[in-house]
């Protein structure tokens, strides 16, 4: 059977093969880039399934418009006015089957064969791949302490007229890195200036630890002329709600979005109403900022519980910028020719599995690099789990 | 800005444009190719939802497989055993976002630009959008009452060497048609003879009225060697469940189907856990037969007072084939040059709409053709529309 060319741009995943070994009994993962489900709102997501069910039966199980439930878009731009984006409306958004349909329809819309994309180094795995299968070639921007480098992007920018720039600015994944005031109104005046589409992705913003991130490139975008039209932004409750929802959005320039919306109708019709129906009313009843502040509360002691678990069992072998939000810890092994890869290995072998960090380079990858998510795991297990992973770091050095 | 190259193969729908038309007050639609909202089970929905967020509440709201929800694929494999497909495991499919998602799937995994497909003339105008944005020329070959032209499909064939060639053998959409018995053999003994790819979409085949219809091309596959490896089939809950839901099915080989999994990691990492489960619990409750018999019952009588009405109302001004089961009955204005396209405008200004039938070609539309859905208005409604369709085609000929 012949398979169409783009498939020949994506090679599968090294992560997926990890991802077999966890079922190993006993394993602490950090490995995985999920919410805790032991913070879920059942309660109150059944009550909005039955609000859904008995309010609008016919709406939340019937066919709905591309665009989204009309309800939850008006949720949403509410939601997104919480956050310091005052002047987005409902028809302004469009919902998308989680943020990663939203890159799809990015890709989809935007990309053509040989087109050239910027994206962070390192940055989200199966963005890289989404991109790659519209035939995009996916050009590597360093980031650091303080987010991507914004003089090296506007290099990258001019030598390769990209077709778009994608970032994950706030608590990024997987660097964990925040991008500074500054650097965000740079970004903003890159895009409009060179006319390049910038991709906020922002998943993550809202799982801040104690003060709340810079206003997002969304929010700013008021302050920079000519930047607003170059800006497309993906919300997502997959990290502040359920995952399982489904439920991302999509905020574009509306020549943009009409293309957007086109795609989407032919790759799934809509997003589930019923999902759709029922995060309108889990909104909707106000549950939301009780639901964050506990959220909040608990990934920030883990993430502290495991960066003073790291300080005090590895010390100077590894380094790491503290993160301010989100779920991972992005780490470096300082060991010369260290190589998260053959850890990851003999990790597994100590019952503590992470995620090596050369796949989240699309170029130039930093195989000293690891991914460590601390949401899953409770303060104990962290503690446990990093003990394992200083054994294994002795075993590999063996 | 410059948006991908693959947006210049697809133009806005002409459909979209007569859906705006249809707030107007007191129509009546037979537009539409939805179910029938009244009939769905929001009873047995709200306690299948409960028992999804009681039940397993971590698996109904994290992340899941991209491959699906297994106890909805186990769910789904018993539902195609109920259908006379006994050798499908649960693991030989995989959920997708309702079966347009399927689709995307099929277009992205096998066609490159300038790829040809074959499809029937008429059918889905989506699966032809869907298409084209990979780049695929769609060639159409005709239908007649008893389906696709096996003869005429094996010349365009041989001919056009496609990629895919996609049926709905079973109350085919907007056809109405079903492929005999005799050309479902035929058609799989082309797919294993020419070694290319069949794709069947059975959206439908549950809603016949009094006879079930010839077994699924899936079903047959198993008497025409060497015609398995070159099936894929495509399932849905819309039509006899949920629309809403967005839960549609793939069963390919291991080797199209791992590939349509890789492709789905990135459009939208999986369909909704949420949707999945209450699918799986409603699936389980065993309510499915009493709901389908249900349905046929209504949409049998329907069917009938609409054939009914067009035989007293319209006479031989119109033909068509009467349908054995589904949403549609596909007519042909017999008159002269008759447009259905004036038709329908005509049509509105007497309150009664429907979808013209050119754009379900791909190619050589056949302009006095019109599609009505009889699933969504009771008896006495159909029969106003119908009267209603007359005064139309009065005034189209005044």
């Amino acid at each position: 059977m012949q398979f169409a060319e783009r498939l020949n741009n994506v090679e599968t995943s090294a992560i997926r093969e990890l991802f077999k070994l966890l079922g190993k009994p006993g394993i602490v993962s950090f490995a995985g880039g999920f919410p805790d489900a032991a913070l879920f709102d059942v309660e109150g997501m059944k009550a909005a399934a039955q609000a859904a069910l008995t309010e609008e039966p016919g709406a939340a199980l019937q066919y709905g418009a591309t665009e989204g439930y009309q309800p939850l878009r008006e949720q949403l731009a509410g939601f997104m006015h919480g956050k310091g984006v005052a002047d987005v409306a409902a028809d302004q958004l469009i919902v998308t089957t989680g943020s990663q349909q939203a890159l799809d329809l990015l890709g989809k819309t935007m990309i053509s064969p040989g087109d050239k994309v910027i994206v962070e180094g390192p940055t989200f795995l199966a963005t890289i791949q989404c991109f790659r299968l519209y035939g995009a070639e996916v050009i590597s921007a360093p980031v650091d302490a303080q987010g991507v480098q914004v003089d090296v992007l506007e290099r990258l920018i001019v030598e390769h007229r990209p077709k778009l720039v994608y970032l994950i600015p706030t608590f990024g994944n997987p660097s964990g890195a925040t991008l500074s005031l500054e650097r965000r109104k740079r970004v903003l005046e890159l895009a409009a200036q060179y006319q390049v589409l910038v991709v906020e992705d922002d998943p993550y913003g809202d799982l801040y630890f104690d003060a709340a991130p810079p206003p997002s490139l969304l929010a700013l975008s008021k302050d920079v002329p000519g930047s607003r039209e170059w800006l497309a932004h993906c919300g997502s409750l997959s990290k502040v709600l359920s995952p399982g929802l489904r439920i991302g959005w999509l905020i574009a320039n509306p020549e943009l979005l009409s293309r957007a919306v086109m795609c989407k109708q032919f790759s799934d019709a809509h997003t589930s109403t019923f999902a759709q129906a029922t995060a309108a009313q889990y909104l909707k009843a106000g549950h939301m900022p009780a639901a964050l502040a506990k959220v909040r509360k608990v990934y920030a002691a883990r993430a502290q519980a495991m960066m003073d678990a790291l300080r005090s069992e590895l010390g100077d072998a590894v380094e790491f910028t503290p993160p301010a939000g989100g779920l991972f810890l992005w780490l470096r092994l300082t060991g010369e020719g260290a190589d998260a890869g053959a850890l990851a290995k003999q990790a597994i072998e100590q019952g503590v599995a992470f995620v090596p960090g050369a796949p989240f380079f699309s170029q130039n990858p930093d195989t000293a690099t690891l991914r460590l998510s601390f949401a899953t795991a409770d303060e104990a297990r962290i503690r446990e789990g990093v003990q394992r992973l200083k054994r294994a770091l002795e075993a590999v050095h063996a």
